[in-house]
Parts: structure tokens; C-alpha cells; sequence
């Protein structure tokens, strides 16, 4: 079975949005056994996305669309997929029933033009919206077509562009469906995700693990963290599982602790579980970070059982009078310094009355950096029942990318710490 | 002229690499007058490439091709074009001179794969590659097609696909070429970002203005916000940038305060140019949004200048111990209640000694919602010198939704506080 994608917007075609949908659907088509064979992106003109849909379904028998869902003058794309396949649009008032309750939910007026995404292409099965009003659509096309005859059915799937739309709904609706068609290849994939460890460190490490030739790899760095994807084929889908597992399970010892997950698991995700496993508690004080860490850390359900809170001590003031760190120790080495990120992580520990302390003062730039405490300059302090521990390094990047190096290296580290003994 | 994109690798098609290439080429042939009209990926085979090649010829005048010009088995970009455009592969005795040049320069053996290079689509132009050893072409194709008779000629250029291989190559090398080819349309485009308006409201008063007919208009909507994109084309770049210039006041002025920057200013950025401006400080506690309003607040340089601190309020005991909220109004309403956000911003403002305190404290989800106070229920409070003010909204989303969403609120109230008077 050909899979392709036809991605519309036009703020793809003229750079003003770069196409991550399309990595997405990719990946996700892949891990499906139904890799993609096509991307093609056309802006919002039906014309052209109605050109683009025949010249795909000449070649393909699974069409995947993102975009041109809304419920505006550019949002074309429920035309044009009715246009292609020859049928009519039709308004659905079980989608509209869907719509309206959606308004309700929010106690907003109902705008009478958001119904104009209750019509539907004839015979399609709406894909409800977990996020938004746009719904999307499954249609199966299984008439012979005049050029080319054929018995196989075809499948057009729209989706909304907004990623996040998109996301939920392919996962939530979509996957489920395409794993039950015909014609997939068997394959698995196990994405490892490590932290701390460089893209060559692990490249090396790969190369002396001789992993089957057939075996897929893929290293994909971040800040501060490397995912390894492996994915493996095979006649059947157990099959390709147990394969992918045997190398999976030999990477990850050798990986060792810098090993936090597997597939979406986010870091903060980590950390929160042995924090809760150990039944530690933290408490944050951020300067040059800001409010990431706790951000982050809070973007976990049911982190309140071991945050307790956090503080952004932005001005020096904020520093003396909640975290206790002296006037004489801010003016003699400056609020960026080793002395100052110890003193906080003491006094937040104090502060929020919890177990583990932490702190981060750094020089995030772009301004602010001298010979002394160049721009990209973090420390990172962590206390506990046992004393205090500091960490200095110089991150390189724009600011953005100083912070977030910082907040990484800070999970990582309570991470480490709240490891269960053996 | 009709131009096209027609991007070449594997990486792209299983998801592993996000098509950036793709985004900077549209960007830059829209600056160039030549909108950017379809963008295809196809994998690393040659007969894929081949047909997607002349299926592009058979629309475009231009076609811009990235990828698959290495010196490894899986680059077979050069030998595709020879025979889509039926002409023979030739050796290039002067681009072989130039591989071996790079190696010499940078003391590297030559290895002989590397001369593979060396073979281009006869008639081709070599572009020089300032970065690496794969060379470039411009074929000019001007022969009359049996099947569908033309005299334009028609333009292929092949470029690598290292993002920053391809860009110095199209800079340097491609840019100045196609700015001498006829059929060129300039074209300017201002994206105006607002916040707090819905999609459709937007589109109501677009309606309403009846801007020129041929401007092309584009909305981009996000979480608590719309971007409206504003594309005029001319027959000189000037003339384009009058035309958008004057429809984007005319916009902007209809959108009033919704609006907060253009291109990419960033929401924080013009809250945090407000607070500069009007020598306002602020300072923040919150509760389900968990460090996300500091974050995005301390993400603008400078912002020292008007943050005081932030505070995330996640345990009880912090709110009562830090903000002095009382336990019986705790006990009484509950932490996500107008009473708690009240006392929360006064007790911030006060605890950080700043001229506006702002609270948020809400049910972020997915588990903590009860049907009198939902998942989603969010509380905002800010105080100033007058007082104190709450507003209470019910978001629909997941976890990081309904947190992002509680933000941005935040953050335009914040931007509104600190309006200028007139």
C-alpha cells in the first residue's frame, strides 16, 4: 500500500512556516508500516489542492491531508477533497450538533459561519476534534476509476494543520484505523532517550555493539540530549518486536544511567517518578532560568505531591529576603557564583521546608557577560539532608538556549540524585 | 513563471529530519519575486526522483531541487536529471580539479567515490559548493517537448542538502541568477500578531474593511491568539511594500488593542516594552500555570528591569507561609477560587515589593475537577496601587493547553495594565 502526504497552507509555500507536521505524520506512518512515499504541500487554492489530490490518488492508496479545516474563507479543503472524489459536500447535523455543543462547552456565542465545517464530502465518517471545532475526515473511496481501474479501495484522511490538532487527533482517531488495513509492511520502533551523553560518544558506542546490519538507526541530538531510534522489520509485527527489543534492551546497558525513557517520555516525567517513588521532596529558586525548571516540572500531572514550590528570584532583593542569602556574600562574589548558587539552594531548601534544594544562577546573555563570567556561565546548586553540592559550566547558544541547557542539566541531576539505591 | 521545490532524502519521508530546507528556499524565492507554487519530497531513488522530476517540469518553469548530491551510493540527484532531461551523465575534468582542491586545502586523502562528484547532466552549469565538495548545477532546458510544445525555457538548479551547504550555495550562486530572469512578481508581506480575538471575529472585520481583493490574506491561529498574514504582490518590490504597508495600517487600526506586534515580536516581548516603558515592576505567584508565566516573562533580555520575582505557589503552606493567604480562606473556598487569587496577587505584590502582583490559580487537569470547579477553571487576579481585580475563564484543552492558555491571558492583561494612557 503507497502512502503519500499533501500538506495545505500557504504559509508553508512561502516559508513563513516551517512543515513539522509532515515529519510528524511521517514517523508516525512509518511506525505504522505504511512508510510515506510522497510529500507534496500546495497553498490554500482549491485549484491546486484539488489538482494535487488527483495527482496523488493516481499514485497512492492512502492520502494523508493536513490544513484547510477552519471555518474560514481559505479553509478549502473539505471542498476539495469532495471536488476530486466526484461528491457532493453534504452538511452533517451531527458534526453541527458536535460544533455547537463544542461553543457551549466554552460559553461563546456561536458564530454562524464556524457551521460551515458540518459539510462533509459525501460518505465521509467525521473525525471528531479533541482540541478544536474542525473536524476531520476518513473517507474510503472504492469505485473503479475510469483512467485506471483498479479494485483496491482507496483512503483520503483530512486533518487539521494546527500541530497540535493534528497530533491528537491522528493518534486518537486515526492510528487505531490504519493499523487494521491490509498491506503493511511488519515493522517496530523503540526510541531510547538519553541525557548527558554526546551524539559521537554514542555513535562509538553503537559501532562496538555490532547490532544487526538490517537494524534502522537514527541519532537525534537536542540540548543536552540525544534520542537513538531503532527500527526493525519483519514479516510480522511480533516479529519486528521482539527484534527491536533484543537491541533495544543491549543498547540501553550500555547506555546506563544516562538512559532516561523510551518514546515520548519526557524528562520531567523521570524526574517526577523517582522523586515520588522515593518520596522526596523539592523545592526550586531560579535566576537565570526563570521559572523554566518549575515549569517543566509542573507540566506533570500530580506533581504537587513533590513539588512544593518554587521561586524566580529575579532581583537581588527577592534573594536576600526569602532565601537568606547575605548582602556581603552578593557583593563580594556577585549573584552569579558558586558561593550565591549554594546559599540559595540552602535557602529555598529552608524556605519551602522540603527535602532537596535546588538552584540556578547563570549569565543567560545576551547582554551581561564579561571576561571573568562570560555569557553562557550557569551554577547549579543542589542541597539535601547531607550538605550542599555545586555544579559550574558555560553553555553555548542564544538565550533561549543557555536557559534550557540549564533547566536539562538541572532535571537530569535531580534525576540522578533521587536514583534508587541498590 | 511558475517555480517549484522538489526536495530529495529519505530523512524527510521516514520523519527523521523536519524540512527546513523547504522553508528557507520558500522564503527566499517569494523575496525573489518567484512564489514558491508546489514543494515535493521524495525519497533517495533514482526512479522516484525521475518521475516526481518530470511530473514538476510538465507544471514549472523553475525547479529548485535539494539533495541527494553526495559522493555515497544514495545520491543520485545528477543522474536523475540527466534522465529526466534525457542527456547523458558527463566527467567535468575542471569540477574534478575543484574536489580535489577541497581535499588538498583541508589535508584530507582523496578518496576516489569523492570524483563521482565530478559527473554532471551535460550542458549543466557546475555550481561551486563554499562548503563542501558536492557541486551544484543550473541546467537551462530550452528544447521544444514533443508532448506538450513550449518556447519558455525552462530552469533546473540542484543544490545540496546540508541545510547550511545549500543555503551559502543559494546565496551566493542561485540568487543573483534568478534575479535576472523575466516573469518575476515582487512581493511584500506583514504579519500582524493579535491576541484575544477569535479566527472568525478577524475574518468578520477583513469583511468589513474590504481590503483590495488581490491581497492575499492568510490566518494563523494559536492558543489565545490569530496571526494575520498580509501578502501584496506589484511589479516593484517598493511598490509591494506600499501596498501591504497601507493595508496593514488600515488593519491594525481596525484591530486596535488586539494588536501587539508584527513579524516575529513575541507577546512577552511587548508586555515586557510596556512595563519598561511605563517603569511599572511586576512580580507573580502561580499556582496551575506552575512557573510558565516567569518562563516566557525572563525569556526577554532586560526583563530584570520590571520582574521582581515570581513565586510558584504549589503547596498550601507556601501560599499561606509566602502570600499570607489565610488558611480559613483556603479551608472555605478552595485553592482555585476568586477569594485565594485575590489574596494571592495582593499577597505577591506585597511579598516582592512591585507595582503589580499577578495570581493565577486554577485546575490545569487531567485529574483534580469536580463538576462545580471543572478541569480548566482558571482564576487570574491582578493588584496594583487601586486594587485588585479578578477574572475567571473555563479553557478546554489537555494539561499543557490549559496552562499555555492561562499564560497568554496573563500576559495580555498584564500588557493591557501597562497601556499607555492617552
Amino acid at each position: 500500500m503507497r502512502a503519500e502526504l499533501l500538506t495545505v497552507g500557504s504559509e508553508l509555500l512561502n516559508g513563513a512556516t516551517i512543515n513539522t507536521n509532515a515529519a510528524f505524520l511521517a514517523r508516525r506512518l512509518a511506525e505504522l508500516g505504511l512508510p510515506c512515499a510522497q510529500q507534496t504541500a500546495v497553498p490554500d487554492r482549491q485549484e491546486d489542492v484539488v489538482t494535487a489530490l488527483r495527482e496523488a490518488l493516481a499514485r497512492a492508496e492512502l492520502l494523508i491531508i493536513t490544513g484547510g479545516l477552519g471555518p474560514t474563507f481559505d479553509d478549502i479543503t473539505m471542498a476539495a477533497i469532495a471536488q476530486a472524489l466526484g461528491r457532493p459536500l453534504v452538511y452533517r447535523a451531527d458534526v453541527a450538533a458536535q460544533i455547537r455543543r463544542f461553543y457551549q462547552r466554552r460559553h461563546r456565542t456561536l458564530r454562524q459561519a464556524a457551521l460551515r465545517q458540518a459539510y462533509l464530502p459525501h460518505g465521509a465518517r467525521p473525525l471528531a476534534n479533541p482540541l478544536g471545532t474542525a473536524p476531520g475526515v476518513w473517507v474510503q473511496d472504492g469505485r473503479r476509476q475510469t483512467a485506471r481501474p483498479r479494485s483496491t479501495p482507496r483512503y483520503v484522511v483530512a486533518l487539521p494543520g494546527v500541530p497540535r490538532e493534528m497530533r491528537a487527533m491522528f493518534d486518537r482517531r486515526v492510528a487505531g484505523r490504519l493499523r487494521k488495513l491490509p498491506g503493511r509492511t511488519a515493522s517496530a520502533s523503540v526510541t531510547i532517550r538519553t541525557v548527558g551523553l554526546v551524539e559521537l560518544h554514542i555513535q562509538q558506542l553503537l559501532r562496538r555493539l555490532r547490532l544487526p546490519s538490517d537494524l534502522q538507526l537514527g541519532l537525534y541530538p537536542d540540548l543536552q540530549a540525544v534520542d537513538v531510534r531503532l527500527t526493525a522489520t519483519a514479516p510480522s509485527a511480533p516479529a519486528a518486536l521482539r527484534r527491536v527489543e533484543r537491541a533495544a534492551r543491549r543498547l540501553e546497558r550500555a547506555l546506563g544511567s544516562a538512559v532516561y525513557g523510551r518514546q515520548e517520555r519526557r524528562l520531567e516525567e523521570a524526574v517526577g517518578e523517582r522523586l515520588a517513588r522515593t518520596r522526596l521532596t523539592i523545592a526550586v529558586a531560579e535566576s537565570c532560568t526563570g521559572g523554566l525548571i518549575a515549569a517543566r516540572l509542573t507540566d506533570v500531572p500530580g506533581s504537587s505531591r513533590y513539588l512544593r514550590g518554587g521561586l524566580v528570584t529575579y532581583h537581588n532583593d527577592v534573594k536576600r529576603a526569602c532565601l537568606g542569602v547575605p548582602a556581603a556574600l552578593l557583593a563580594r562574589h556577585g549573584a552569579v557564583s558558586a558561593p550565591v548558587a549554594r546559599a540559595m539552594a540552602r535557602g529555598i531548601r529552608r524556605f519551602a521546608d522540603s527535602d532537596i534544594g535546588l538552584a540556578v544562577t547563570g549569565i543567560a546573555g545576551p547582554g551581561g557577560g564579561s571576561a571573568a563570567k562570560p555569557v553562557g556561565l550557569v551554577f547549579l546548586a543542589l542541597a539535601d539532608r547531607r550538605g550542599v553540592q555545586v555544579r559550574s559550566t558555560r553553555f553555548v547558544g542564544d538565550r533561549a538556549g543557555i536557559r534550557a541547557q540549564a533547566a536539562q542539566m538541572a532535571l537530569d541531576w535531580i534525576r540522578r540524585l533521587a536514583a534508587p539505591r541498590r
